[in-house]
């Protein structure tokens, strides 16, 4: 297969665990006869500082007209203390999200054998976790009207959904749970929201369209607690845009290092590959970022074009070197910690 | 000390637990030499079906001119899926927050000796956590503009707030954090929203005033996360109130049962205690709720009017009620587990 691979690197730590990610797919391409093509762009407070503009147009048409997009992370601590900055990386992320009409963040949470200890939850709670949590991602009170009153000194963001925008979430979510355990979570704030109550009624009335799927609906605060308590009693999650947000990287807790969950952002068209795990500004140049996240949003790439073996590959490397203890900083404890670089030539020698 | 006090118990389960903590209340009056007058009213789907309103106004009299409110819990699942109905149980928690002007909902994570190793979490991420949530209680996305556009098609929230209600406060942090370990940690979302831009500019203006507290600002979603992996890691959180109700049910997880953690909100002038848990439809009636964060918001109750001795001794007589094993199903595991009314009339008689 020939694919053109977007590589948006971004900030942080990101242009580190991508470097790996890239090894690892050359080495997975080499071994199937593949053809990758990479096609960097500029983003975040990278693209800020070299062209005054978190997602500049360029970069928008290197992701359009590609297969795919592999992206890294994107923020700066320098514009999170400065609440008057005007232009952000996060607002690059976004406009990302919205022009590529990726609406949909599938973000799997799972369990590795050899790290399960390593967990701050007990073995018993998560051992065979194994569910999903469908973000939206391109409405809600990311992307409302948001604004100043009276001289700044009253400040709003509207969260706002359509019941099409709710739809095709939710579609996607019923569609998900046809092909894993039939269970569908909808989680909302709907004893508060008007548009949680969309939320709740929209997708009520697409229930009797997928008669198998048992559904089931949680407030968010519930949800926040029994995600910890209890991951195993979920399955399929769909929530809005700040939910999402929210349980996603909760839940990232469960495996024991947010290091190692990957994400997929698919529309109607492109599909984009991330960890769910930032830009870690602390970590930036030292070469000690966990790049597993990343190498597994890799393999979800592979898999979603139909490259099932790839993918195994992939993960089936990754947990080698989980087992073996060819891990990062943040998963060595007393052991040798390996650098960023090295774990990524090992993945790629040993694909 | 003579104390008028509202008592409302509520929907669900919260008529159970309130009269626990009524039992052990009456118990240290009569062991203090206080006179505790009880105020019963009604709110919630009980004050709908009654009166067709969830916090009447006859209720809200005995409130604001009680001493202090002592609430069950409130919500009951025939409105929860039901996206369509008019009036509905929650407005009546939201009108009292309101009207009553509690603007600070405090809410403590702690671990109790005894039950340490009921936690999901491991003991050594827990033991000696001792945090403090500060949730706004009477702004943001709870109290701003609502409705629904295009036909019913398209449905908003509104989240606002202005300089003074996030002065107000981030006063009551500042002064937290000041009689205690002088960390005081702000969470936001100000990478995205303007709102928390506005918290975020409002919090930095006032660190010049509290030189010695310690400051530092978080976004909601890393928070989500490390508030499981590191609760240590957090003395005194001040947040919104969205942000507030997902962070504190989560926390709740902590101590290992949310039927556990207390909460209390204060205003200008009334003063109100409420266990953080809800109203638990499913095990309404049954005499199996746990009574004992009902119980320990009636501690923090004595000990805002300064009767110290009277909120240690409930503290104690929960702690040894745990540590004998007279407690709920959610705690009993293996052994006999005790009636919401047992562990009640156990308390009272050893205050
Ligand atoms: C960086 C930030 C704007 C972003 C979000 O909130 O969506 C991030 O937290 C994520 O989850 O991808
Ligand atoms: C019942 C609900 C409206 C309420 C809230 O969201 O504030 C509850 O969850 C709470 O935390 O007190």
């Amino acid at each position: 297969m020939k694919l053109d691979i977007a590589l948006l690197a971004g900030d942080g730590i990101g242009p580190e665990v991508i470097d790996q990610a890239v090894k690892v797919c050359d080495a997975i391409a080499t071994k199937y006869k593949h053809e990758i093509s990479w096609k960097p762009a500029l983003t975040g407070a990278a693209a800020i500082d070299a062209v005054g503009e978190p997602y500049p147009d360029e970069t928008h048409e290197v992701c359009a007209s590609a297969d795919a997009v592999l992206f890294g992370a994107i923020g700066h601590p320098r514009f999170d203390n400065d609440p008057s900055a005007k232009v952000r990386p996060e607002q690059g992320l976004l406009k990302m999200r919205q022009k590529l009409g990726l609406f949909a963040n599938v973000r799997p949470t799972f369990t590795f054998p050899s790290l399960i200890d390593k967990s701050p939850l007990k073995r018993e709670r998560i051992e065979g976790t194994d569910l999903i949590i469908l973000r939206e991602l391109t409405g809600g009170v990311y992307f409302g009207e948001r604004g100043r009153k009276d001289d700044g000194n009253t400040a709003f963001d509207t969260m706002t959904y359509t019941r099409a925008e709710i739809q095709r979430l939710a579609k996607k979510g019923f569609e998900m749970a046809m092909n894993r355990s039939k269970r569908l979570c909808c989680v909302d704030k709907a004893n508060v929201l008007e548009s949680s109550r969309l939320w709740r009624e929209t997708v009520q009335a697409m229930e009797k369209d997928y008669p198998e799927v048992e559904v089931s609906y949680e407030f968010v605060d519930a949800v926040a607690m029994r995600l910890v308590q209890w991951p195993k009693g979920y399955d399929v999650i769909i929530t809005e845009n700040l939910f999402g947000d929210i349980l996603t990287d909760e839940a990232s807790v469960i495996s024991g290092s947010m290091g190692l969950m990957p994400s997929a952002s698919v529309g109607e068209k492109t599909k984009l590959y991330e960890p769910i795990h930032g830009s870690y500004p602390q970590a930036a140049g030292k070469d000690i970022a966990n790049p597993l996240a990343t190498v597994l949003s890799a393999a979800m790439l592979f898999e979603d074009f139909g490259l099932q073996q790839e993918a195994d590959d992939i993960r089936r490397v990754v947990n080698k070197s989980l087992a073996e203890g060819i891990v990062t900083e943040d998963l060595s404890e007393d052991a040798k910690a390996y650098k960023t670089s090295e774990v990524g030539d090992w993945l790629a020698k040993n694909v």
